[in-house]
């Protein structure tokens, strides 16, 4: 079958139609157009109106494989306990690997987990034409700050605009706009805060220069250094100390050996030019993402951190995991369907006032996941687990 | 209630039993432990066993709203023809977006796109006493090249090994394997060809070193300039050119106006430390790889890319994407789902030989998106879009 | 001659004596080891003593070519004139390619130039067991900034100190001081207050902790991001617009033609992950620090700036730099020797209070370079220049 | 005194003259518009027809401090003794804390240096219409690599062209040329060289393109990734031993100590966006660099390195460091200027095939100069140094 450029979605069926018939026009025509059929797609568990503000085009709703890891002991200042994780993942292996390292994690009396830093950032850029113009502007933003943060407030409800940063590079002006956001992961309430701002900015500096809402210093879903030293979302850090004997005993390695490993990764790290180092907190990340409703793309800054691996005194293991860049939610985008709201219920973090709670559960598992990759890395039983999923 | 810590899966139900029946007794426990009724996730429209390479500790499978945009010109050696693309998110309005930008390269006579390279490599470590030993180990690695190739070789159908390029940092000497790995992902097929290649050299060096499989120096789903220059997995660009007039009609905007805006972008990216510069590989990245049963957390590695906006002698938009690290797979992994393999079936992608084609479509496809949010980022539509969603 | 272990200097001269008996005794051991005679270097025009702070086991002094480039117009909040830019330097043509540049400023109305942040800053780390004590222990510094401030700035009559940014990795707390340091390059006068203000909080925080003075995040003297997005030094930018007619008549090229060039180099500054990114700044810098007597090494740091070049609305020329770590001072280090001394004099900034005109006359003078290196390399005269210089 | 636009060096002085005459008259203009007197810097000690290859508008020369520090016994396969390695520098204290470092490694039986990698490349940019030209382009280039090498080499005695690297990053073609270059630096040579050789490609393909010679891909003197990972110049490692008790004797601190300390940088390293992570090469190169007439702001790319510190299994210091971007001469530059020779001649490297033991002399230098500085911070010496020299 040949198609031709009108053969686009009928102009009837609108993007934004979540109609039960909608949604099976759809389907047949693109069943029509691909000469194929769409089961399993079409079975679509979920009523098509609950995705209203997920999606457009819809045409039915995907499956992911989902297990549970843990438990993992938890003590954060608002997770505080033991917590069942869910995870979404067709990468066998994985959700095991994880659940094996939380498990040892909770023999060994838990993660200690603290939030360090929380606010969102946006980069507008104002232009000029000669770059002179530009400290007379920041003067003028500084001065006129307590307006500026009024008309961004004015659009949201739980946004708070924290600061401005300025920065000239030749004629233009980039303003980082700083915000804590709530439990929402904030992108949407700070671009139209934002916006509200800088259109007003604009008007009131009378016409002398012109703006863009985004620039790419602040990155959001690219990795960026700006990024990892200033930190975008939450800035978590966990830590937990493994005694040699459970080492042993669950991994047949001990801390010396994985000390010796992940060491050996560090001269790696800085001639590859790593951002960061860890060993796979991106599994983790995009696991719980999935099964909790976020923003997956958002992987791309969270999994930018820095894991540290050394002895203590005793010869026990000390671990941590410093993620400087951690956005999730607990209310909005996603988080709402029935089986993404259902996940974050696992573990008690749905709705509002959930958030701090959430990240410092997914920061304490992703410590799991970082010792049980380590261990198999370090006495070589890593290339045996994807020996044994082959044979599965 | 309270957890204890022995509170975990009943050891009975094993992490890898798929019946119908450990799905049911996971579900109870967990549900009875967070006192929790676990619906619509018990719906399980899965048959357990089929998720077996998949996953672990399985308890159901999550359902992400699935919309299909498109349909979009592609021109490339593997790919040619109109594709409608796939994607599964909750992040409303993205899809959207990209299916406007998809349109307006269709009008304007495709996307041209090339795979540039193609390898996948892993970079085992080995330790020796004293720098002075690893020149000598490197010698002989070079000289018994055509042994570890076949060690390396022995355990997979379809990977080569191509090269080896050491790199000496302190008395580690740094062993970068490159493969090529036909239509999987590649990574499980390293693992084991590298280990067995490892063995081999720990032995036949005579017991004088030691290793670990893994370094960090080839940075599997760890942002990393190493990646982004010596690429990883398929190195692919594709370009457009917009006419004006389509982006007036399609946009409200100019090639100019998206011009100054994508320029206004360029320093920010610079001083904030971006890796790469692009608007938002990342989202259409982590739809389709969820639509498609990719490893998610590749997206870290694969939005690494460099866009590039200017105008023609015309004054037409010439708009570029270049993605150094694209790994994606159409056999393996999470591609032989029925949900995953369907979304494959709908770009004429599931299966062996496809790998390419749907490297192609893929890079088409977010250069669809990037033309749509900078346009959208030009004209100030951009927060509106954000708006418009708050009132859906 | 074999020469042993024990032929170091003789214990008699100490590395510390000045005396022009000690340089001579140093001069005849050196010349009898090594076989050698020592000329021109025992010529010595420096009184030895004058060097008493400035190096050890002095020998004589070395002697770099030294010329003029300029006049350069510079239009500053400090420097405002016209000024003759002292350079020492061997590396042929380069003097010339700037001093091209900096006439063709000065033809078109001077650079402007402006200082936007202005400190220096260094970060001890301090230890802990566990990462739990760390949100205490940052606590306890921001109730005690005042007394920490008040000794760090004990040990010095210029010295501020500005704020203490914490941030937690691991169970590790690093805190980056920040000061301004008046007409110094600052970087003794901050190791000894933080010594200072480190042994306080030590003791005053009852033992609970070690520390050490520095720790790599604040980068001396090493490319760092951490540098170039929060600045290191003087935050400094400079702009030009050169018309095209001088453009045309001065280099035999056009702005659209410097513009292709230019724009052609930034895929590639993605690619390679050039830190910022501009075309020989580290030349000029290093030749006017030589001259200067800066601490040389800074370079490192001051060279990673951020260059743009547009065409204005008229199809003239903008060009920017923008410095983000120039570390430069007037008073201390070899800024007193008789030779450095009156090359700063040259620029009218010897001495107290000329810090920040010395660095914007470098800033603008960068600018200069760009200009002339962009303009060979936009019209191949750029090899000639080399292959002229062959032929000299 | 009203400096005017015109008030340039008269035109008759051209840049290029360098007869005493011309000397002296550039410093009358000068003293006269200046209203200063130019002693020292009008003694002139060199001849200024010396000075013909290495600066333009010449008024004199520069002094500065020279000291000799050592001896280090090196073990490289060029370098294999004990060396005097001359310092120039105004940095007080520095030379004498390189000193101690580089005779307790003396003391330890020497530095063990090896150079691993060997080239300068530089990166020409050619310029297509769409990307799809790029691929047929790079054939082409592949089939006629003897052709263009013959060009290439039809310039240069010593240079020889190894390779041509392709990229594309849109519609431009990047084509990465790697030289070797003998015992210059190159710069020039290699410019030359792929001068001719694209300008032979750009005739021979017929007119379908054009290029840049110059894209900032390969980076010249600015910090960048490309250079450290695949190295720009000479990739060079040194290591050695030390044991505790000449740490002991020596530094009053223990092995374990800096080993503590160093370890506490890593996590700021990787923090901080540091590219690579040492202490402070960069003092090392740029003292000797001015010494013995290097390319001064070679130092931005050498200063890149990666120095990785353990113990040993008995307890000793293991210290390595490792440096991908090492550009040094023997020939050319400001290596044959009188002071410069000589300094060259102390370490016995002046002249032809002397460049690789240059090379690791500095490398076994800089490794001095890490041991001691980083003593001196385990034991906070570091400080009370500095608070020394202001007693000076």
């Amino acid at each position: 079958m040949i198609l031709t450029k009108v053969d686009r979605v009928p102009k009837k069926i609108k993007s934004e139609d979540y109609s039960m018939e909608a949604v099976k026009l759809r389907q047949e025509w693109l069943s029509e157009r691909k000469g194929l059929a769409l089961e399993p797609i079409t079975h679509l568990p979920y009523v098509p109106e609950m995705m209203r503000k997920n999606i457009e085009n819809l045409i039915g709703s995907m499956q992911i494989p989902l297990g549970v890891a843990g438990p993992i002991e938890v003590h954060g200042e608002h997770a505080n306990g033991l917590y069942y994780v869910p995870f979404a993942t067709t990468q066998g292996t994985m959700l095991e690997s994880y659940h094996r390292g939380m498990n040892v994690i909770t023999l060994s009396g838990g993660a200690q987990v603290r939030i360090e830093d929380n606010k969102v950032d946006i980069t507008p850029v104002f232009l000029f034409n000669r770059m002179n113009e530009a400290p007379v502007f920041i003067e003028w933003v500084r001065d006129n700050f307590e307006s500026i943060r009024k008309e961004a407030e004015s659009t949201t409800r739980y946004g708070k605009l924290l600061s401005i940063q300025p920065r000239i590079i030749g004629r233009r002006v980039y303003l980082t706009f700083a915000y804590s956001v709530g439990d929402a992961s904030g992108l949407n309430m700070i671009n139209i805060a934002s916006y509200k701002a800088c259109e007003y900015i604009k008007q009131a500096y009378s016409g002398r220069t012109r703006y863009y809402l985004r620039s790419n210093m602040s990155s959001d879903k690219k990795p960026s250094y700006f990024n990892l030293i200033q930190s975008y979302g939450k800035r978590v850090t966990a830590d937990a100390v493994i005694p040699a004997k459970i080492i042993k005993k669950n991994f047949q390695t001990t801390p010396e050996q994985m000390r010796d490993f992940w060491f050996s990764s560090i001269p790696a790290s800085f001639q590859g030019g790593m951002i960061g180092t860890n060993a796979h907190y991106a599994n983790g990340l995009a696991a719980i993402f999935i099964a909790t409703g976020q923003d997956i793309a958002q992987i791309v800054n969270a999994s930018m951190g820095i894991g540290i691996l050394e002895l203590t005194e005793e010869g026990d293991l000390y671990i941590s995991a410093t993620l400087p860049c951690l956005i999730v939610a607990t209310v909005g985008g996603g988080t709402g369907l029935p089986h993404q709201k259902k996940c974050l219920e696992i573990m008690d973090c749905a709705g509002e006032g959930k958030v701090e709670k959430l990240a410092e559960i997914i920061a304490a598992t992703l410590l799991g996941g970082e010792i049980s990759i380590m261990a198999a890395l370090s006495n070589s039983t890593f290339a045996e687990a994807d020996i044994r999923l082959r044979g599965r």
